[in-house]
């Protein structure tokens, strides 16, 4: 018979995919046991008090990169920090990408992964694994990272030629793969091939400047690498194909047309799409200025004069989109970000956001851009449905893993880097005023954040083993 | 302090929008007061044991006619025998269509329909108001019955001259007073006006077999109308749009694509069009038989030689199809069909079905059609969202009322008028044998059938206040 | 053995749908009899020199309305003065729109045309017929007016309910006799029951200023009659459809997809589309002005904030539009336009354009939106080929009517009702400085209009019996 | 003065891409010098009657590959048989394609080609150039080729790595190139790197017969490379696009989407493409047999239950296919096909066709696919338009070559490798029975071919430089 201890949650909203609804939350040990209509007794030791505020499913982020080396340099968060910075945000669950470059073997890189994570997280994190080199070996360990290591999920880049990119064959061979071991396929779409061009042609010219970060990458050649990828996949036999960090209005139209055929093709955007343009690479500092860099990420912000963040809430409206990821990838800017002074391409790609991920979204439920059950959907549900982790975690049930967030509509959040705890000497989105704020957080039953407080544990985040997609039509 | 009696349901795995897990459901009077992990000590006066069963909150079949006045005749289902057959079906809901014609006061078309179900219900109801003539008066009365009257929903037919049939400009006007109220407008979307050419010509022409009834009614004219309808609905501001009995690819496209675009625009199909064909017509009986009228529906049954029953099963996967409801609207062959002898055009539309929508749409879940998801989705949750009544309806969620199926997958549900409950003397399923079947059935708490056998009473069913939609994006 | 006198014009480039190539031109009599490399010797009596000068085809405009009984008052073209104005402007034959009313016959109405055109004409000219009333004996006249008359095309209404309006019955059922008859179904797609519901609210609303006319009239409703008619044609068998004046995007987007799909459906639009919009009625006079009501035509022009011009262009330049047409329907402003001062929807609709046609799509040839084989090809030679006159009109080839225009590129064109050889007040072009003009214009071999002078009379025009539609796929 | 001998073809009909019109045609030396109404009297030492005929322009067979290196061989026909089977087929200009191979200078391919032809050849030819290797000397070479050369189309590759292929940013480079100098960009459209994937997986599994060509080579790789090279053009600027033989409904549809949108982009298909299937290659000789190689084309045969030949028919009817080519690539069965025994990868890839271009889609205008005019436009007008050799090839007007057909429409054509001119062993048509046959034809004013006899000589062709493209929008 269980002893663990009992809390019980009271007087809040519990917010799913499909209700707001007041209910009361019984946690036993690190999990949710029953969900009560308010008033039924039942014994509890402890008790918090969520009046007024919404009670929710930990977030999930699909789509970290804790200490990942790129571009001459690392992510400037540790799992520790970065982790530490979710929980804040009321992010329970990471997943992080472990990176396999090409002639590395895919065990030895887990290894590595593992490694920087245990007894470094806040909270709980999962893998995906970047395949950098689709060959023989790297095919074989997919086979037993699904059946063996609860990775069941692989990223491959049509872009970065030379560093991650696989060209159309090892994508077709990894995509049959795929639909054998029943994996998800993750796709960086942008055509890099073409996109080099561009960048040598931009420098030749002179045109050395961040914004053409931006201007170097097209629309056009992520809708194409978007379409190309789903032709890969349709004919590696369906393939579950999981579009990353979409953030063209093409791109999209593409992704939502083979949805309404049927296709198991699914995408996320990130909050620096939604909210960030092409245009604050220019409006920062001025002509000249090299504070642009701040907002270099791939696929990189478009511009303010199209439709992009309209259709991009549009989608996330219609599950066209169907997660909210951050692509969390901090790079601080007096002194990465330099890298790239005189040489937009040297700008170490990615910026942080895995704490703000949360509240950024709800704003756009205060702005009337989406539903609470949107919110919780694209940020904790999906994601974990998508990745294999439901309903242990992305859900509020019997049985489920008590990551559970207060969220208190009427907070107030603001974004700064003075006041962030994300290891970035910046924000893209500095000086944000957002309504609603993080009040408690929960993981696997224990308190890790009250009132702006941090009372969690590096060595608190476990392993979360995963299934395949759940996600599937 | 409560004193209702509770019954723990246990051992079954509970589904529901977004998974299937073992857990235990606590009712207590006529609500679902806890969801429990399983082994969760609670107090409870009576036991179900649901082991090796799904536990799924009741169905909700939002497109009845009870005695509908039709084609010279009535649907020959009472509510007492109506709502009984659907109990016997785990449908827990049932939303019927009060019928106004021209001229007559809406308000007392309401009264008629109360008067006809109230005591006469085994499961709960609500009503949608069909508007058979648009004017000031039924538009000011639409206002009330939102606001009042727990009347949330309309429905006119473009179909059906000189019967039910608006025009353009009567829908257009109905439609802005549903954007100003809130209302949602359900269309019932064939072009009846260039139909009724192709019905008198058809005739003229000495033919005169029921298969020309689905001759007369082709797909072009069901997509031209659904086309329309949205155009009106976009003119009228934005007016929710729910498109009934969706039964042509052509049709489902243009929703489809509606939808990508971000419109409030919905639509159900029926379980007739996802299994019976236009050749059904030709089939019963042979040339020059009769049997055929037991088929003729509007929207008519398509030919299997097209992609129609593919393309409705893929659009309830993409959710483009939202809700599975049945139109059930039955007459006896031996009886009312005949009134459709030497004149296809004389036969009553529609067919029973209300019994059996959950068994032949879990046959899809069997043939790899649909998620169990989906299957309770479409049929429970949706449908409750989509006509607010949500989460008293369609849910199994504390503080929902105890609306709850207790179904087998392993049983074995053969369909036959020997056997069915409905009052029709034929069913267009005759000898369907599908897997899986309803064991117990729980209306507000109470068992009303189990095993086959029922225990509920005319009396229980209560009418269901229905508030604005809750699933606008 | 011909004894009629020959012209040679020489020294011009011949303006074909296929290339601009030096030719010289040889007529005889009223026909064209030889196209000759430059420099080859024939003999001839006369010579034109176009050295400089474009040779084209004369100009065919399909859509005039000559003398028509409308909104209570006449458009104030005659034959006479509406056909000398047609020759200033290059355009060498017109077909008008004969009406037939509800309940008129027919035959009776051809012949009052007839009687109008006859003995008035500077230019040849053939009819259309309006279908104002679809019943047995109009339908019985379909055939014989295409069989004897020489009148195979004919307009149907899905506007102005209780003037010309055509249910959807009844369009079907003429579409169904067009597709045995082989005529062109011509369709003013505009839903005009819902259009009256808007226009009563903006009255009732106290909204009577003309810019009202453009806005009760959407895009949307345009959009929809467009897809309508296409549903219905298919039903009726594949019935060759053109639209008339498109005039919003969403319109020729239905359009276009259809033509991709290999139907016989086809559109024009006019040049006020291309040049004037919705705030044209705004910015003349000033709010509260009634100038605007120069602008009032039906279709509307659309917002110059959206993209219909642009688009438009581009649909001259695909072929999903094929033809520009003027829609030529003109009321003096000082006089019939003011019917509808403080009730827009009293405006006389329609505006005059028959005389700069081709200057002003020329223009569009000058700025880049066309090529000149576009111009002679939508403006000559499709129509031509459109409305069964090929190659007798819309060609210079051996045997073709000496229907020519010589156009000096480099001349200027300045359009202002000062000027302006219509019977009307006003020009909505008032002002337009074009490049290009009109030099020479020949009918049937007759010099009708050199230099700015008027050499014709209005005996010289004929009727023009035409066949069946030479542009069919 | 001209002393040029003087031919007049009297009494046919003359065909254009307008009309079917009787004309007689006035040759002077190697032009045409008057189109004139029959009966009009002019000098002429010669006559050539073509009473019951139609006359019209010369074929243009754009995509033919003389003595092509490829495979390992060579295709079969010479310059001199190539051309000589050409004329017999009324095929009176072929443009060939020279080919430049990675690492070769440009200047030295075109050298060597000209050496091919120049004396050889039976009728006019001009040259495309294949790009085979992307660099800065190749770049250079274009601007060289356009400006000084008469070559003004460039053939890219995004099939066979290793041979052809060029990589995105070649692709880029080129088209940007050719955007400044106004090249048209042509296109073998396959997703090579993919379809290598599976040609090794089929060998490696033992699927080496000669049916496994088609089948590793989907059609969704076919219509993905048209998208990614559409994306692409766009990039660069909207380059014009010219996508060879397209065989596949998922390309055309993608051309014809992109064509809507008012962009560059053309297209050609095959009569493969419109007669042969996939099933050809199972039906000769049975299973096992090596017969089916004789099919061996790419893009290859497409499936027979699939709509492929119906859509591309109707998008030669919507202009979405402007030109029919016969990538005219023969190789002979009983010795270059057999190459690939046991490995059908090693099949030379191509068949024979420039011989029975015209007969074989005047058999589509006698089945009712195609409209005379757009027989002559498809097969003559607009391959000359396209490729910048219009009127002078394409036409018969006054100042074009004397290239004249005369086209008997009620004799027969039998086709069959004992008949036929063309250089190789079968043909992949044998035993087709046609509906019409060429039975004179002109070349620059000299009859080389009469009632199946050949006058002509090898000396008589000669290169013609091309302008830009005269087709664009």
């Amino acid at each position: 018979m269980s002893t663990a201890r009992r809390t019980l949650i009271t007087g809040g909203d519990l917010v799913s995919t499909t209700s707001t609804t007041p209910t009361d939350v019984l946690v036993e040990g690190e999990r949710v046991v029953a969900l009560l209509a308010p008033g039924t007794q039942i014994a509890a030791e402890d008790r918090i008090d969520a009046t007024g505020c919404y009670v929710l499913p930990g977030g999930v982020d699909v789509h970290t990169h804790m200490e990942m080396p790129f571009g001459g340099t690392e992510a400037s968060d540790t799992f520790e920090t970065g982790t530490r910075a979710a929980a804040f945000g009321g992010t329970t669950t990471v997943v992080d990408f472990v990176v396999q470059r090409t002639g590395e073997v895919v065990e030895r890189a887990l290894e590595t992964w593992h490694a920087k994570a245990a007894g470094n997280s806040a909270v709980d994190y999962g893998f995906h694994m970047i395949l950098g080199g689709v060959d023989e070996d790297s095919l074989t360990a997919m086979d037993s990272l699904v059946a063996h290591e609860g990775i069941t999920s692989f990223k491959l880049f049509m872009a970065y030629p030379g560093v991650f990119y696989s060209d159309d064959g090892q994508i077709l061979r990894a995509m049959q793969r795929a639909t054998d071991n029943g994996a998800t396929i993750m796709m960086h779409a942008e055509n890099g091939i073409a996109i080099d061009v561009l960048v040598q042609q931009a420098l030749a010219a002179g045109n050395t400047d961040p914004v053409f970060h931006g201007l170097t990458r097209p629309a056009e050649l992520e809708a194409e690498a978007v379409n190309r990828a789903i032709a890969l996949a349709a004919v590696a036999g369906g393939t579950p194909l999981y579009v990353v960090h979409v953030s063209a209005s093409q791109a999209l139209a593409r992704i939502a047309a083979e949805r309404t055929a049927g296709a198991n093709v699914f995408a996320e955007t990130c909050p620096q799409y939604l909210y960030l343009t092409l245009e604050d690479h220019l409006g920062a500092g001025g002509p000249g200025s090299f504070e642009g860099a701040k907002y270099a990420c791939s696929t990189p912000l478009r511009s303010k004069h199209e439709r992009h963040a309209a259709d991009l809430w549009q989608g996330l409206r219609t599950d066209d989109l169907a997660v909210v990821s951050t692509d969390h990838c901090p790079f601080c800017f007096n002194d990465q970000k330099q890298l790239g002074v005189g040489d937009f391409s040297k700008i170490p790609n990615g910026m942080g956001g895995v704490e703000h991920r949360l509240d950024l979204v709800h704003q756009g439920v205060v702005d009337g851009h989406l539903s609470l059950q949107r919110w919780v959907e694209t940020c904790s549900t999906t994601p974990a449905r998508m990745f294999g982790m439901y309903p242990r975690k992305g859900a509020i049930a019997p049985g489920s893993d008590a990551d559970i967030v207060v969220y208190d509509p009427s907070a107030t959040t603001r974004i700064s880097a003075r006041t962030h705890h994300m290891n970035i000497d910046y924000s893209a989105f500095e000086g944000f005023e957002l309504t609603g704020g993080v009040r408690t957080v929960l993981s696997r039953g224990r308190t890790i954040v009250d009132r702006g407080t941090y009372l969690g544990s590096p060595s608190h985040g476990q392993f979360v083993r995963r299934g395949l997609s759940q996600y599937l039509r």
